[in-house]
């Protein structure tokens, strides 16, 4: 609906119409939502309370009459389009765990999570969390943010339809925060978010102006990777960091975007490369026994069972301390530094995220020292036989090595022994 | 003093009057200090420098004249009256350990921190904390919080009466934010925040506008459980939480802020119930002298000797490890996952408390694994009679097993040594 | 240039100069910097493109023609004398470890960081940091700050020069913020930050109003430390001391701003010694060969090779957890409680810095306790002679005691042995 259409529909509908027998009672009773709707745009378009919520308030009483998208996608088909086919579309999904399992769902939308072809997911927000959180947490601290699927209001607020709202990146900030992903805070600190303090979006880009451009619902226009870090096949990276650079040019020297962006692409696999040293070592431990407690002798993971998780379905519950560990170097410490970067906070990109990334890995290190000596283990030198093979055989199917190396290195072992 | 008050004095008082002895001087000396005092409502109604300072300068300079709160009661009774009955008004007792220790003290205070007839602390913040600090920590760490009590300046300021001031969530920042309870950063984060920048208060509701509903000073209002986090007994429960539900209702349909408040409640009790299973770790590894240090190994405490303290008088130095895992679980993940769920703030709900909540208890069962391995420990199955008597006698004494119990289970343990 | 001077430049030169070839091409390619020039004060004084990026446009496409400080400094004399003399004109320097080390340096710059006559660094971001990280992170994380001596945009922007900007504390917050020192956050919500939130500056003073007093660009004014927290001699520090009192007593009584600024020397110094108590565990454990692993047994350090490290040159790397957890507490939690304490921010001094710093060092000794039993000892009692030789002579090397004490001590431990 635009804004002809609004003020054609303030012409001829007559006055009288906009009163609704919702609003005699409701007036008494929720005096805010209804005055924030009558200030809406909704109003004058004679958009009630009945067009959104329906005509049975019994099920309204009993909180199922909720508007969700689709509500909305009536009339704003465009936006609910952008929407779903963006990762703002995927967000309730992220909080369920595999959909396959759940009733009624396209089993199409595995591509959301995994690799066409591989059960391995893409993200790490296809949350086994959520499948060990009471209702209670799942309901305030999980799908306060994934329902964003599935509610326009989330953005938008409930009654209102001012697009300041959805203008100001306070919008964002209720998701995007926190020690998972700080883009938020990480803005709010960097050059772009201090000019944009004092000299308005125009100087000083804000979330919408790079992730929304245009007012589009696509929040993924110009993203390289999955939520997860993982980094899009070369086509489709090419494809979106062209995309983010044209929106750079606005302002900077294309040349001089390219190489920030080339400089926090490199950052974002030096980090990686620091988590995989910490999995690697952890992956050892368990393979030799080490860990305490050991998988087995703990309650089961929802989904994996007595696996050792470390990828996206990682819990941080019922675990041991090396793990724990990890999962704060994985999951907080990673974001900051590789967002960061991306962001063009230094402080995140170095103090809070390079150096927690280091410290952890000292303290993973450190850990894994006390382990192996509880293990009654003394270093990689003095392993026996079975060990040091156990140790070659994780190394191979984790993918560190290829069949061939591993062949030959376990005929290697097997030679000195028998010499 | 109301408006009319203000502009009757306006009119009565001679502008020469305002001129006071003081203000010759002060304002080379303290310009900013008297321009704001001019600039207050205090000036036109000739409250000027004496009224709340006195005339004796010499214990001014001595830092000796400091304006109390029952200065500013003078005039502003029914302020001062809801601001003593509320929590504020224990704010400089919480500070100073049991007040019973102190010279010039109304017994009658003691209902502020015990319940009534017992010597349990109903509040974390009666503080044995301040007892270990430097007198300087004191001044410029506690009591610049915890002088709320005495000093209305230390929301209102010192010399302006602007309201704007006070209205503005800002000024509860100044205490309420950090790790123990960070309010202000939860709200500001949180949908009504975001709102509230964007649109204002009448859309995003402020601290002010749900904690101080129409400018009352009972801060208090619609809180149904004590600072430290115990719940009101039923009654004064059911009833605080019907306040703050019609204060919901100005916007929201009452049967859904029914229904999120009960969500927090059920938050709040779980959260508990994890660091009621981290309390029992350590004081089980207590019982059996397996702590490192022991409590008589270290400075005593300075109200409870060399007990273990795990309680609102708990300390954060000269403990050991694993009480300090304890304390951080405690007094800051507990706090930010049900503050947090009361402020409708997913990440610090979920992220920055409930998974931090885990995560320590994860730390917490790793440390106690390595403390009984360390004491010859392998375990619940292989410990003695008198550790495993020791253990239940520590379970009946905290409450954990009722006397039936005890005797049932202790005598069962004697019965299978004899057989 | 004054206003004179840009209003003079305005009437003199015809508007059809303004128009640069640069500008017809570049509005195409970059057109918000052309914006932001157009509305800057260099328009209308017809400095160009050109006066600042020169006439070499290969140059400058190869990224070899930033505009640093020295092109400024051509009509800004006296904002670049101040700001080279002050804390942000070493800004550079501090990035890259010794500027011996590097080409075309004037050796004179030493006492920027040693003190004159020693090799000891009196500031703790002369930083063996820099050149252990990638040259991506050194781009992205340390001299987007550490770029300040040599970047006059870094505060101003790159195109603009509207004051508005340099004048609003987030410009500040850019750098001045995260775990290293927060004095952004520790301000914003101090008395003074959140009455500058309500009433601006007059009422609530900035970083600007204190720290660049009347537009300086001397940002070390008033200051009494290093950036590492070292006291500078008695006669420097009661200088400084009282310009800053001298601000402060733009409000307050001379007498309360002392008595402040005394307690929070007093705090500072009180922290100090925290840290020094868990150096010297940790040296103590060094020299006894306990540290896992020791620094033989790691990757050299840039500079001091297999030292331990634990002064302003100390890494976050390949160093043992005792080692982590010290960087901890002295980079992050001593710098919250002390800068705290001087921004008037009780949490930051409290619970972010004072509480982190004791319970840190109760982690410390916890893990010292560990690998002294794991190196075989029980406690200083049942040392060797040997191992308590080795530790008094590190205590003496340390200065914690005199030669006299040491021979004297020595001789005691001997005479014990030969009785």
């Amino acid at each position: 609906m635009n804004v002809a259409g609004i003020l054609l529909a303030l012409l001829l509908v007559p006055a009288v119409l906009f009163a609704d027998e919702c609003i005699d009672c409701h007036q008494q009773e929720t005096p805010g939502a209804v005055i924030q709707w009558q200030q809406s745009g909704h109003a004058p378009a004679n958009v009630g309370c009945r067009s959104c919520h329906g005509d049975d308030h019994e099920k309204i009483l009993q909180g199922n009459a909720r508007v969700v998208a689709a509500v909305c996608a009536r009339c704003h088909r465009q936006a609910f389009a952008e929407h779903s086919a963006s990762k703002h579309g995927m967000g309730l999904h992220t909080g369920w765990g595999c959909t396959r399992n759940l009733p009624g769902r396209d089993q199409h939308e595995c591509r959301f999570c995994h690799e066409e072809g591989s059960t391995l997911p893409v993200s790490a927000v296809m949350c086994a969390r959520f499948l060990r959180q009471s209702s209670e947490m799942g309901q305030l601290g999980c799908n306060r943010c994934h329902m964003v699927e599935n509610a326009c209001g989330s953005c938008h607020g409930n009654h209102l339809t001012d697009l300041d709202i959805v203008r100001d990146p306070a919008v964002c900030a209720k998701c995007h925060m926190g020690p998972d992903h700080p883009q938020w805070e990480m803005w709010q600190t960097s050059q772009h978010g201090t000019l944009n303090r004092v000299q308005g979006r125009s100087i000083g880009p804000d979330c919408q102006l790079c992730h929304m451009p245009g007012g589009s619902h696509n929040v993924s226009h110009g993203i390289t990777a999955t939520p997860a870090g993982q980094v899009y096949p070369e086509e489709r990276y090419k494809a979106e960091r062209v995309k983010m650079i044209n929106l750079c040019r606005e302002c900077h020297a294309g040349s001089f975007a390219e190489e920030e962006l080339a400089a926090a692409d490199a950052v974002r696999s030096q980090s990686k490369q620091l988590v995989a040293e910490a999995a690697e070592i952890i992956s050892e431990l368990h393979d030799l026994g080490l860990l305490d407690p050991m998988p087995q002798d703990r309650p089961a993971h929802p989904l994996r069972r007595h696996e050792l998780v470390l990828d996206g379905q990682m819990l941080y519950e019922d675990i041991s301390h090396i793990e724990r560990l990890f999962f704060t170097m994985k999951k907080f410490a990673l974001a900051k530094t590789y967002k960061g970067a991306y962001h063009q906070n230094p402080a995140y990109t170095h103090w809070l995220g390079n150096a927690e990334l280091k410290m952890l890995l000292v303290d993973i290190r450190s850990e894994a020292s006390r382990l192996r000596e509880r293990g009654g283990e003394r270093g990689a030198d003095e392993r026996t036989l079975e060990e040091r093979l156990t140790v070659l055989q994780g190394k191979f199917r984790r993918g560190l090595i290829s069949q061939q190396e591993y062949t030959e290195l376990k005929a290697e072992m097997l030679r000195k022994l028998t010499r």
